[in-house]
């Protein structure tokens, strides 16, 4: 929306702010949308016109004040998130009106972002929502978490939860091209038979009974790699196939997201160590950004040259209209999603 | 002791073994003391005399039945360990009669073992004792756990507790020499006054009050590294008090070793997991054989050339007679030795 000024152009921004922080799962009334006139670039910024918002599992911590790896969004403010926008103005060399790039926008309509921040990208080569799941951060932490850390070596056996995700699935497939036998966990009929096509070579359904025991005849050899993006029940079942050096990347732990206290006892920690002592695990956490410098370059030329060969697949959740993004977040978190959750904020106009 | 018979000599070997696998703390009816005559070596075997049996915590563990990383000792059978020995009679052109050797004896007088398991030491280049602590499996331990797995940096924090024991002591004399700020912790006056002596930069009573407390004072910058090697109590204070990117070489879990069941709850293992997302942490089980390939040799040089000069120093905890080696071994798992804890079997008689 915008509104004739002059000579010059002003508009509003659509936004969705934290309105309070959420205790468990969030609640509508933690959000609340605002209409605010969006702040003119200054030399070196860009004005942005949003299309595309990316609602990721890492945006609940960020909704938190518990110590973590980002600060918190600040109560009031708008929420933080990947987006893909269209310039509509710009006081950078470096971006002109109508370009089309990858921001931080956040849940709002209409941002304006130092032009440092962005990244342009080119329509013709993929598709503009790739830039926030495939060939954007779910991608990258895919392949960095599992090149750099889970060190894949043909004929070892990886597993990996919330696999028809974005994270999951590239990593499942990533792992099949490095000569990994895959095993992809999911929840429903529906996301396990897309397992099976994407080629993992099991595709177990986390909501059956008895997880453990199908896990343990999926897994003669055991586990030598072990995603984690879920952590909870999937973790409990994991954990005695692994074996002697597994490596396990904790990428994030979505299963306990909204937990507002801890399970009930006896207190497991100690056994996890013992655990990780007598097999000689690695655990290491970690978050995308970390590999970046050295890694980012690579990412781009290997994963573009994969999804442009179908030998990684990608699936994306869309839904319409920024007010929708508390309720599809939310979902997201329990499973609801089917692919790499995104909202489509307005159209491309070209 | 040895029976004349012809031209022949035969040995009467004193043995202490496992009667029934402890439940808990490890009582004297779980070992028996036997007496059988020695096998003579055959072929490319060595017949031993015990001078030195070191007693280590590891051997809490082969004393169970769970799943480890090595087989459990059956009950019955002499219990393992290293041991310094002279050569009675070699039938291994790599040993001569009256050498002395670091071998895997077990807790008995005498044994028999194949030449290939042993290691020929020179009395006069370091004490013969130094083979079973400081230039032995856990000086290795120390060395090789801090450097591949501990990564110290000059001006890294390190911390380790039971740190007037063999490991520990290593460890944080090791991480000082590569520039690092070093904590040590331990129980008792005797043994923290140890620790100062010993060039640590902090030393702390874990039997004192409130060691969170005490322990977030002295590391005003974090900790970077933390060798684990006790668990329990110790591991509580240390969690908040790691950086992000941290390393936690697991090398022991000393105060869990005689654990029947898990603590009482609630379950504290998700949040175990959510500080290593948060902080990108990384936790790596090891146990010392990985890198012997790689690293033994190595260590042989460094390490003797710091104990040498002084730089790495070292303190025994030496116990008179075989029979006392179940007492012994269960105090040490209580934090009752001070220093590398070994039995004298018998006499150097050169």
């Amino acid at each position: 929306m915008w509104l004739g000024k002059g000579a010059q152009m002003s508009y509003i921004s659509q936004q969705i702010r934290l309105a309070s922080r959420p205790q468990g799962v969030p609640q509508p009334e933690n959000f609340r949308t605002e209409e605010h006139q969006v702040r003119e670039p200054s030399d070196g910024e860009v004005l942005l016109r949003t299309i595309y918002l990316s609602l990721d599992p890492y945006m609940r911590g960020r909704m938190s004040d518990a110590e973590s790896y980002a600060e918190p969004v600040t109560v009031g403010e708008v929420m933080v998130g990947a987006t893909v926008s269209e310039v509509l103005d710009s006081r950078s060399p470096d971006f002109e009106q109508g370009q089309i790039v990858r921001g931080y926008g956040g849940w709002q309509s209409h941002s304006t972002e130092p032009a440092a921040s962005l990244r342009a990208l080119d329509p013709d080569s993929a598709p503009i929502t790739t830039a926030l799941g495939v060939l954007g951060m779910p991608g990258f932490t895919a392949y960095a978490g599992l090149l750099a850390l889970g060190r894949p070596e043909p004929g070892e056996t990886l597993a990996v939860a919330a696999a028809t995700g974005p994270v999951g699935s590239a990593v499942g497939q990533i792992a099949k091209l490095k000569g990994c036998r895959t095993i992809g966990i999911a929840g429903g009929a529906d996301k396990v038979a897309h397992l099976r096509d994407l080629g993992f070579d099991v595709a177990l359904d986390h909501r059956a009974d008895d997880l453990g025991s199908r896990l343990r005849d999926a897994t003669p050899d055991g586990i030598d790699i072990y995603f984690e993006n879920v952590g909870g029940a999937v973790f409990d079942a994991v954990l005695p196939r692994l074996n002697t050096f597994a490596r396990v990347p904790v990428c994030g732990l979505a299963a306990t997201y909204n937990s507002t206290e801890l399970p009930e006892g006896p207190d497991r920690s100690p056994a996890l160590m013992g655990l990780i002592l007598r097999k000689s695990l690695t655990l290491r956490g970690f978050i995308q950004n970390e590999f970046v410098p050295t890694m980012f370059e690579s990412f781009l030329r290997d994963m573009g040259a994969w999804v442009r060969a179908g030998d990684v697949r990608y699936r994306e959740d869309i839904t319409e209209g920024l007010e929708r993004a508390p309720e599809v977040f939310t979902g997201m978190l329990g499973g609801g999603n089917f692919g790499k959750t995104l909202i489509k904020v307005s159209d491309l106009q070209r």
